[in-house]
């Protein structure tokens, strides 16, 4: 430690700098956002922005989630009924027997992928969309539904969760440049 | 304020630093930078890059998308032709009434879909794509083709609008290293 | 340079501090990061994570890929057999011909395409699944698979290839708010 007494030097006071910059840097608070789109409006695709968003959180994290286009079907009231996955055009969904688009396009397939998807996770003890959504606003998880595209879809307000806040681009591209975790899902 | 005869303990030293760094953080560069990889090539998936990006340079921001794969077909001279929307395998696409894949499968039923995206964000005052890429070029925005994938896919530059860049992945890296807002869309 | 007798004012430490802070800002070690999720199991969205992946690595930055539901098929010891590419519900495909998707969905479609796809690939000189993953594991591109979709999709250690690592949501987190570029694919 230099005494008060000591004139500091351009060298020292530059390693003092470099010191101060090092631990700025090691805490940058870019580090601790993260900002998320959820863009689909199938299960499968509901579950990557809940997860992300929920183990940041619990890392301490400061996220955002903005629900756009068919993703404002995650945090609709009704999203229980509404997201479904369908096996059409993904060859990489692992089926129990290999079936071209056509089959896989039938009525009834929707239904039978679904059911499939949510009884796999759950004998995985992998948490449903109601318990991620519940983990998310009690971790202070900001869901923000995108009013152009509601407007667009011909959504209101009230056919959202509670919880959920309501908010444009813009919103989302304030909370977005000051994170380094960025991701359209 | 320290008159220019005192002499600068290591403690005022910090100070000043930890004022400085916390200014630097404040108008950190990667936070005025964004850099999006536009990759789909359908009516829907065109709107979300050129929505966040015209939002983004209203704002101030140096943004850059890079168009690949499939996404070409947003920049091309035909986009108004090229870009559709089919209700096939999106169970989270509000239809009329709901349908299996199999019916949303037949032939009218892309045409049919797209018609009613259009006419749906017309009614509600969404720009449009040609207004929203000429924003786009207006404010700035780089449009940069994805010379691999135009190769692979066999188009030429004069078949892009005009305005559009050409450049590899490298060119995206370059700029998307600093930037805090990078999405893959 | 500043004598060491000379004493420093507080005007001249700012001046030092903003020159070593915009040197570190210059090498900010986000800016060297790039962490990307791997999502989509078809061969078409193999290849950006791949070619975004070891385009970072060759300009020495610290590369992770962390492979989720579907994108565990990348990575699979028979990724060559399982990575198809499907054309239906993609009206942005360029087809020989432009099909309805009751069409593409016929058996035998999907295989058409996967071959078609692959043949223009390697046509133009651009670098297989193989060698790519080849060349991700010899620059020290991190593959992680994702251990709660191995487990829903009922993958064991085994099935994947040699050099893959396995872990968490946690783990791709840890990562991606050091990271400058993230983007999920």
């Amino acid at each position: 430690m230099l005494d008060q007494d000591v004139r500091l030097t351009e060298d020292a006071v530059r390693k003092i700098v470099r010191e101060e910059v090092e631990r700025a840097f090691k805490k940058d608070p870019a580090k601790k956002r993260m900002s998320l789109i959820s863009s689909k409006g199938t299960l499968d695709w509901a579950y990557p922005p809940l997860i992300l968003a929920t183990a940041g959180a619990a890392t301490g994290m400061d996220v955002a989630i903005f629900f756009t286009f068919y993703g404002l079907t995650v945090i609709h009231r009704d999203f229980e009924k509404l997201l479904k996955v369908s096996p059409v055009a993904n060859p990489g969904m692992p089926m129990p027997v290999p079936m071209p688009d056509i089959v896989t396009a039938l009525p009834g397939m929707t239904s039978f992928a679904t059911g499939m998807m949510k009884s796999k996770f759950s004998k995985k003890g992998v948490a449903s969309i109601r318990e991620l959504i519940d983990v998310a606003i009690e971790s202070d998880v900001r869901l923000i539904a995108c009013q152009m595209t509601m407007d667009v879809f011909g959504y209101e307000e009230k056919d959202f969760l509670d919880g959920v806040e309501f908010g444009g681009a813009a919103a989302f591209m304030s909370e977005a440049r000051k994170s380094h975790v960025t991701l359209f899902i």
